[in-house]
């Protein structure tokens, strides 16, 4: 594979338990393989990442080492539950470690995200996609990622309604069509931006 | 009646067209009718409201007679459609134009919206109903309305649907039970405030 | 003193640490005395609340104490730094927390929080305080508090500046007077809703 | 010049009036002509755009003519000032003519913002720039535009101050870095876009 995505999934839950926002993630990850990017997923909620916002917050922190796969990675796909219409506080504390960033530039300004391409993959009940998308993508966009044409994909269902989107009998078009799309144009920039960095300011 | 409402119809179209959200509306006054309070909707796309931040924004500006009927109401029924995840650009203009609010104080330093109780409506294809309801009780509130518990109501279907709530059938029942228990709240929310004014301070 | 608040610190540091949001909430609790509010605050990163949504997360999880000083207070007070323009992730857990009383609700559904009265203290270096104010005012507001006019409180600096608020060497005056008319306010609120509950809904 | 840029000033004023969104506009527009990028800036309140959701909405309605200059252009930058933390309504009233592109793609389901790079540059006396990057580059990107490494470029005051970017005596410095890395990034993004359109899906 030519390029490689980092997914983090920031379901509350750690990955014993069966998770919807895993189910979009893979699904993501298969539409980017299809675009020659190989995949893996991480549960964030399986690690102790510190609150902060510096790269490494002392003993226990297990963010130095996601941090090592995000930098290494061409793609970060963020996978955030929706609570109270609202990204999960993990998805919250990954971005916020990430504020680390606008300090750690090279001599020509530039963060360790720039030149990477990130994307948002939302799964709630209900109601809460978009705003998630504006909160995450500003956050990511700060700290130096790209964002591709329709950088978000999501599932939701009806207004205060209960269903799980990992109990689904069979795939929603809507969000294939979102996620095949999105895949199709970050694979895309991220190659253009792999072989023509920003030239960053002197 | 004890109290009276002003609901806002925050509909891109004129009343000439139906409304999805003046279906809601008419839902919410209905409940608030139960207890005792008088309503009437307006759509706002009906009205030449000017865009800027005072109460008056001179020749034809419809402003004016809006504002002098949220001023006599005890509560503010704002409802919007949701474009792209967020408020109508008709529901951004309504509370910019209350802006003014900030330097319209009594001797008390209360604005002309201490007292008056606001509940946000919210209606949808999809997604982004929470966010509505973030972005405009930020806003009525930072100019003088208190937010009852649970001040919003909405409708919303799956994700990237298209089904307009005015098409529905039948009631769709979280959504009466959301708006049945936002009115019992509202309604006696802006009885005690009637009855004992928030103080202001010297 | 008649009334009591809870101050939740969500700094992403712990209390050995100084902490400019523990300044703000001391001046709003100093505020809440002069209406008869007795206070105290707990900053929340000193306790290992785990994720999830629901009010007892097991083994280990200091959640159901802290929600038992919530559910004894009648006001809380909800103080956040800004990181990327956004409240920080204890701040998201401890709503996220409080999902659970969705669930919670008397023979007449009304959940834990109804009558409690809210407020919002954020402070950041810069910019993000009204987004904080928006996204805790609705999720505060789903799960049953109520706002009282004017019930966010802020301090920020110039857009990209670096001073800390608990540095200022004297009184920041509008930060001064927006914490005063809010804790008069709330003051005055949380004194109805005590002697007049919401009825909720049979 | 090789590229061009479209700027849109979304002020609640007409250009009669100055305007600090205009002036940010103007330090944005002579960063990207540094970078072979030729641009204009457009008052949007000087036209009568009608509210709604399709491309063209009849008779005196001059958002075709706005439109055309979008889809001319390789870059967009929406300016808008703040009002009640947000966005202006005229802000939100141009992203929401966007909608539009959903429905207006060609035969790989391209929209016409496919390919192009849009910034987005913040004024206000204070508060809120944050919160107005994240709706408009939710709302940009999920109609199609392609946003570069710190896409956004903003002034604000201090908490409730009242001094204008247009009164400011000399450049404000980070604002000015921001502007400039901003620039940097969207002309390489634009460039390369335009050398390698997205390839759609079959």
């Amino acid at each position: 594979m030519e390029l490689s995505a980092i997914a983090l999934n920031c379901s509350l839950k750690a990955s014993d338990a069966p998770s919807s926002t895993d189910k979009l993630l893979g699904e993501v990850l298969a539409e980017l393989a299809k675009h020659d990017v190989a995949g893996e997923i991480l549960r964030v909620a399986d690690f102790d990442v510190k609150p902060g916002v510096t790269s490494d917050e002392g003993e226990g922190d297990a963010w130095p080492e996601i941090r090592r796969r995000i930098v290494a990675a061409d793609i970060l796909v963020l996978g955030t539950p929706i609570w109270l219409g609202q990204p999960s506080s993990i998805a919250k504390r990954v971005v916020e470690r990430m504020d680390a960033f606008l300090g750690e530039t090279d001599d020509r300004s530039r963060m360790p995200a720039f030149g990477k391409v990130a994307v948002v993959a939302v799964v709630g009940n209900e109601d809460g996609a978009h705003h998630c998308h504006a909160a995450m993508f500003q956050a990511l966009n700060d700290v130096g990622f790209t964002l591709a044409a329709t950088a978000g994909t999501y599932w939701v269902g009806n207004a205060m309604a209960a269903t799980d989107y990992k109990d689904l009998r069979k795939p929603y078009e809507p969000t294939v069509q979102a996620s095949a799309m999105m895949a199709a144009n970050v694979a895309h920039l991220a190659r253009l931006l792999r072989r023509s960095p920003y030239p960053g300011m002197e």
